[in-house]
């Protein structure tokens, strides 16, 4: 079957999960009082969620504002592409309307957020820790929510998985590019990794057959897991170094950057 | 109501902002002899700027290409971003065609002047002062552009407040990045603000009726006036500081600078 | 004619090429004993090709990750990036479907290089001299691909020249700003040039109305052989320099970027 356009274009990206949650989670009359969540008021709380998750990455990007001394409208323009960059990416990517077109109140919300921490931001940089801890919440909700939208519009697998880890690092990638510090990518945490492994739950549980809430749960859970040890082990993936032909290369690096205009 | 796209698919950005100036500005046959601008003559006009505004954010990208000593295909490949970036970036957002791969005449314009200016780029670069006011031109005619584009296709005020700073700024943002300079973002001029404050003055009027031309015109002289007050006086936003902490984490940062591979 | 968006979205990019070999290159029934390559074959070579290319480009985005000292996890972003990143933003600015979304065996096949890589890039680097042929193998396969493509949806010459340029570049610039190396738009070297003229090469013959097949040839062997002699005989653009004011330039920027914090 092809690719179907306007069936998206015609409803925006929290409807389309609420209806999906609906449709696949059948309401079995007869035992509905062991429903212990209603799937309407988990719908909701998903969006609220959602909203939350942009407003942690939004704080992580008005930090990099802080840390660089930019003025206001910095905070503001890191903050929103923080916040709403990664899913941006993901909806041009998918082809589906990105999702704070119709309604921007996740950009409202990471606009709000830049202006209090334009502020706050040394108090809340001093509290950084407990910022990584609702930063990793924020990083499973939206690696859930990413994998979740490919998922909905049929993509294969290996490309639910990649959007849900677009969704949670390309946001924070920009931000560290466009405020000049190193990336994500250069610091060796398990972050990326974290998103990677649960939207491979996701996936892999959604391919056996589970509940969509079942496996958006353990999903969700495995990612807030694995980076939520990392943070408190200090975790890394191991470099694989061949430390003499590395060195010859550093030295060449190192002199070709002395010789650059 | 949901999101039409097929219609925009059928009609480039130009015909379709000439279109509405035409349906919102009733022509008025009995009082035809007071009107000073032909509707016809106007978009004609609008067309002319917008290529125009596209040269002047070109030739800002050659003088980073011509800082960085880059041959001729660097100076075009910037000029092009440059000068067309924001507005493409603006396009795929809002998912209409992209403006320039229709009809690619700002692209040329911006080639033509990439290849002037890497033999006269230098020249230019001692008018820079010059230069700064036709750029201040030029924000404010992307900027306008930009947000009316947002407000044709239905997007929220914010969305096109946002669409209109995204047109005026992701270009240079883009520009300075692969020019390794400090981006408008570090830089505490008053940039990317005027575009803000030009952009919500068109959407105020247009939210309160006003006629099309009114209120772009309106947006457009307020957008160019802050930007050349913030260049003739120098003006910046102030940043708010907590020195003790912000000097901490600036050591924090070196130290860590001098550990990175 | 206006731009017809459906009628893309119901064919991934591979098929969609095909089909297009398949229509212009008539079967002639009574002289295929002439035929020396069947237009079948000749699709599903060039399918394999176009992986083979995004591997090229994907080894050449984990040797960065390599030389940055990048985990594993850094090596598959990388090499992903550099290997489908061009074909993205083309897709994305021609509206049509990426072409990894419904089948991503560009995207596996870079992962899979990225974990190989991870534990040879040493080794393929001290032979970085072979590399580089197989580098202008891919760049030239990439930008015939990426200009039939505007062709085949209707763009303007101009346009699709650009967007061989595009899909040959900007894999490549999106890997070195992330892994913080001077990008290819500040090394002199031909090889945006290549691809520009091989795709200049391609346009015109297929203006002249010439086979597909044979314009495609052409297009493929004029990049590779002009970036093949850059390599055998370090060609590089002439840089114009009036080298007074680019002196007062330099220590300019040298002095602002002392005094930024």
């Amino acid at each position: 079957m092809g690719y179907v356009h306007i069936g998206f274009t015609d409803s925006p990206h929290v409807q389309q999960s609420d209806r999906s949650i609906l449709t696949r989670v059948p309401l079995r009359p007869r035992t509905v009082q062991t429903t212990f969540i209603n799937p309407a008021d988990l719908s909701r709380l998903v969006h609220v969620f959602d909203i939350l998750a942009a407003v942690v990455f939004a704080v992580s990007g008005a930090l990099v504002a802080s840390r660089r001394g930019m003025d206001v409208m910095g905070f503001m323009w890191l903050a929103v592409i923080t916040g709403v960059g990664g899913g941006t990416v993901r909806d041009l990517i998918l082809d589906v309307p990105v999702f704070w077109v119709q309604n921007p109140v996740h950009v409202a919300a990471c606009l709000a957020t830049a202006v209090v921490m334009h502020f706050v931001a040394p108090r809340v940089e001093s509290r950084y820790r407990t910022l990584l801890w609702f930063d990793a919440f924020g990083l499973a909700l939206v690696t859930v929510a990413g994998t979740a939208k490919a998922l909905d519009i049929g993509a294969p697998a290996l490309v639910a998985i990649a959007m849900g880890a677009v969704t949670g690092s390309v946001g924070g990638i920009i931000r560290d590019t466009l405020g000049h510090v190193p990336s994500v990518l250069l610091r060796h945490e398990i972050y990326i990794t974290a998103s990677v492994v649960g939207a491979c739950t996701y996936v892999g549980l959604n391919g056996l057959g589970l509940a969509r809430v079942t496996s958006m749960t353990a999903g969700f859970l495995v990612t807030f897991g694995v980076r939520g040890l990392a943070i408190k082990f200090g975790w890394s993936l191991p470099v694989f170094r061949e430390s003499a032909t590395r060195e010859r290369w550093k030295n060449a690096r190192r002199d070709s950057a002395r010789d650059d205009p």
